[in-house]
């Protein structure tokens, strides 16, 4: 039975800085093979190490203002004076082939795309206390009292909208988080209308026997 | 932290005979602790092993009929000629004691919970393909004709109420479909409400640092 008209599903995932989000989606990744993460534009420098199109797609300022006008952008910032910004058509095409979308972004950009894409799947994770999240933000110990003051505010801050996602994942025990978002992302294949598409001939047969 | 505020979550589970719930639903008991399963009321007589209050609350037709008159049932039925019901009270408390209940039910039943406990979740179990159910229901071959017909128009007519269940499983390896529905019971625990009533304290003070 042909798959085409299976449609994947977008997962918008943010978390404080400290939450372990980074490491918790490349596991994700790596643990479940429909998933794929969005690829992001931006005008910042390439740092050694990085490739276009993998890392990011590095475009210029013009560039990039050129896709916001032309209404390229599913979501978009400017941070500390470079702009990012995830491509709407990239999502779309990919979501079409019936792969998921992973989208790693804060909770303003995940309220421009719940805007755009309100059949999207939004996941906060957090720290499982925030004594733990102190400790992580500041054990480095190197950086000014400031910085980490600022780190600390932006971290309260993204945790003020945890309210506005549809699941929270307490990042206490590593194994058990990621286990927690891959239940997340396979029970949204489960959903009817999800399983009617994939599943229509078998369902017709069922129906129309007897 | 108290927990007296989660609520637990009633899953209603529903399949045409064949597809294997039963096997399912006690494989899952076994594997998660939090799930418990619905005992239900019911006139039938006590069979050899079964116990009261285990197997089924057993009552008398005058008894279930009180019942059925004060509103007591979530859903009930009449099976030739004995009924069957689930306790609405019984669900209720349950419930919120933060345990997650199982009702193994017809579509029937589960238009009738639909009705009275909208937050349900209701997942379908189906086998992977018609003929497969056509063996399984015609396979012991000690049955009349009419019979496997008649059991196979029931399952025919069940299968046609797919559409309305929130998730659809299929059970073709019954590892896969036991993990599929372990990851829907686990993901309703993270949704955003459950979660914050479950980490408000967590979730107050990461907000509040900085």
């Amino acid at each position: 039975m042909s798959q085409a008209a299976v449609q994947g599903t977008l997962f918008v995932i943010s978390a404080p800085s400290g939450a372990g989000k980074t490491s918790l989606v490349a596991e994700m990744l790596r643990s479940d093979e429909t998933l794929g993460v969005s690829v992001s534009h931006t005008t910042r420098p390439m740092r050694e190490g990085e490739q276009n199109g993998v890392n990011y797609h590095f475009v210029s300022r013009d560039e990039f203002e050129v896709m916001i006008g032309r209404g390229d952008f599913l979501e978009h910032a400017d941070v500390f004076g470079n702009y990012y910004g995830t491509s709407h058509v990239w999502v779309r095409e990919t979501l079409a082939t019936g792969r998921d979308v992973i989208l790693e972004i804060d909770w303003q950009g995940a309220e421009q795309v719940r805007r755009l894409m309100p059949e999207c799947v939004s996941i906060f994770i957090v720290p499982p206390s925030a004594s733990i999240l102190r400790e992580r933000l500041t054990g480095r110990g190197t950086d000014a009292p400031e910085v980490v003051e600022r780190r600390l505010a932006e971290a309260a801050e993204e945790c003020r909208h945890a309210g506005e996602f549809d699941y929270l994942v307490v990042n206490d025990q590593f194994e058990v988080a990621l286990a927690d978002l891959l239940a997340i992302t396979r029970t949204q294949r489960l959903r009817m209308q999800v399983q009617q598409a994939r599943h229509s001939a078998v369902l017709a047969g069922l129906s129309n026997q007897g």
